[in-house]
């Protein structure tokens, strides 16, 4: 008997990879990748609408239940930018965006951030609304080889290291990531305590 | 985030084990044993029956809903006997059960056997029950020191080892109990597939 398959509606093969080092061991982690369909344009003005955007067009176009995935790093002195825009912060790539949040926090006392994830379950039927939140800082400098995205600037609450310099198994064992997903599977079984 | 806890209505520490070593990267397994609560008295004639008792009897103790389990080794030779009966065939623990078992089926041709387990889950409202079995053959010998039960005498179809001359992760990949626990877990994320 396989692992039941879950259709997470992401085109991108790092979050891919985290989902499935988080859920492998008990489901089969789909995603856009393996039906050749890339990412939809996420023109939400929300995470919780980003998500919901990806879920639909995943179910829609597979018959499949699907979880849409939308993540962002919240940076409170800048007015909690980059927010929604995280991926497309610079312009650029990943390395261009961390040197663009460096820039502007050059000199900034206050470092205070969150990783912010949103699941959104759509069946067809259901639409049901999961997030994830890590408190962190940015870092003064990159540190890590680790992760992806921001990850090298992100210092979890409680920690010395960046997200970049733990191991896989260290991130997804606190990361806004695994919070959603617990919060998705916590759904799942409908716990009642 | 914690890992959601599903409460698995079994004292049998071995059945927690196998349950954890299947479900633990992505659930927190409860047990009878973690309320204090022995098994309830096994009733049923059919597994699914005892698997409905245990369900219930766990429910209406704690107000979580709770997975009932029932597994038994089904013998052609014997009309399917040991059957529900499997734990108390001989009136003594698993050696004795083993050493009765090799007693009844000394010269018999017809090795075929199954394991079966059955998996209940009910939350005061819902009662859905999942299979899982394993066919395989009865050996004329124990062998093996993993797995507990009938294990050191069931060779899986297909194989040429003992359930107790794997090791957990190989037996836990084939066995009865895991297709039932991935069945519960197919049911959860409710595929259309």
């Amino acid at each position: 008997m396989k692992r039941p398959p879950i259709l997470f509606a992401t085109a991108n093969p790092h979050k891919v990879r985290e989902i499935r080092e988080i859920l492998g061991p008990c489901f089969t982690v789909l995603s856009l990748l393996d039906y050749g369909l890339p990412g939809p344009e996420e023109s939400g003005t929300t995470l919780e609408e980003n998500a919901e955007i990806k879920a639909r067009y995943a179910y829609e176009r597979t018959g499949i239940p699907a979880v849409g995935e939308d993540t962002g790093l919240f940076v409170r002195a800048l007015k909690w930018a980059p927010g929604i825009y995280s991926a497309r912060f610079s312009g650029g790539g990943d390395r261009e965006n961390r040197e663009k949040l460096l820039y502007l926090m050059r000199g900034e006392g206050d470092r205070y951030a969150e990783f912010r994830t949103a699941l959104v379950f759509y069946d067809g039927r259901r639409l049901e609304t999961f997030l994830g939140v890590l408190p962190g800082r940015i870092a003064t400098v990159e540190r890590g080889k680790g992760g992806f995205g921001y990850d090298p600037l992100f210092v979890p609450e409680g920690h010395t290291r960046t997200l970049a310099e733990m191991s896989p198994q260290e991130k997804n064992a606190i990361s806004h990531r695994r919070k959603a997903l617990m919060s998705f599977l916590k759904w799942l079984v409908r716990e009642i305590r």
